[in-house]
């Protein structure tokens, strides 16, 4: 890793979604230029944290003019890799695997899902919510050809292990784990947990008055 | 707040969901006792890190003989406040919406969908994986009768600050906000954003080795 690059923060990363959705918002709506305020004010943020999330857009605001809505966005969208449709395939077409793919919320992201594979016979072949579904041996050579990196992975918690390890053998290189399951996988695999239990504790907790409301 | 009673840390109440998983597992196995180190290894923990999240089930192991399974997961369970079933609601019925009410995954954490709000007429009436659609303006009405405290949010992105003051409004206490917004609302209602966005941000980031993988 470059020493004069820094580490970016996860929480300033996780936030650059919620300002490319606000930016976008204001550019459909001709807007030129942002004030920190008026970020700090719609995300909830104080605008020292503001200005510090937006370094990683490589943007500066000019005092008493502030950003340029189409630099921030190209900056956020040029440091997160969106500037460009992410192809990504989706492992296991059941309950929660078909209601992703009928989801329409990815593509503000530029993420396409554009295939499925599972191994039950009555679904390979067919098509849910437009989307072809493949056999999962199929997966190695349909990632290579069409340079597949990320893999969503939506399969039951039983079949969770083994179906990561055919998404890495088949030499994909991030999966997006829906599965409520700590998978086991060589280090330079990435993984991204969706925790929807998790987040389910931290309501019920916060609700009985255990854990404070942030 | 009880000064005799610890606040919870964050990081461990969400892995509660992932501990109560895996013994429930166990228990469809009749096995009586669990380890540490089992624990530990399927959650891909540290063993020290699992007894302190446990204790939050009040719950310590004996040396040579581990945790009883039943009364961990009564402990987290009892925790959690998910020793009943938790009745919710959810407000916008589209796309995303329709997802949620075909998910049954909440089931497994005892909460479960019993009713569905929207202000189209064409959906209003109608039932989405065989829960009922009524009119937002019913929300009220419903809420205080059938005593539900939380709300999942899932109306397009405009909407969201207008329907999460309506179930504020309702006397609701709690709203899961699945919409890519900030809901100003006062502080006494709970509030638990989901960020996929935010998730794939870090996924984007972290495959582009800005960020390390953790």
């Amino acid at each position: 890793m470059n020493d004069n690059r820094k580490v970016p923060k996860l929480p300033s990363v996780k936030r650059l979604p919620s300002y490319l959705h606000e930016l976008k918002l204001l550019r459909d709506q001709q807007q030129q230029m942002v004030s920190t305020t008026y970020l700090a004010q719609k995300l909830g943020l104080e605008p020292i944290i503001v200005r510090k999330d937006l370094e990683l857009a490589s943007s500066t605001g000019s005092p008493g003019v502030g950003y340029s809505v189409q630099s921030l966005i190209d900056g956020i969208e040029n440091f997160l890799g969106w500037n460009n449709e992410t192809p990504v395939v989706l492992i296991g077409v059941g309950n929660l695997g078909t209601a992703l793919l009928g989801y329409r919320g990815f593509a503000e992201y530029r993420f396409n899902i554009i295939a499925a594979f599972d191994n039950d016979p009555e679904k390979v072949g067919s098509s849910v919510h437009g989307k072809p579904v493949y056999h999962v041996d199929y997966l190695h050579d349909f990632a290579r050809n069409m340079q597949i990196e990320i893999a969503i992975l939506s399969v039951p918690c039983e079949y969770a292990q083994k179906a990561a390890e055919n998404i890495a053998n088949a030499g994909l290189k991030a999966i997006w784990n829906f599965t409520n399951t700590t998978l086991n996988l060589p280090p330079d695999i990435v993984q991204q947990r969706v925790n929807m239990a998790g987040d389910l504790a931290e309501l019920s907790v916060k609700l009985s008055g255990k854990l404070w409301n942030d």
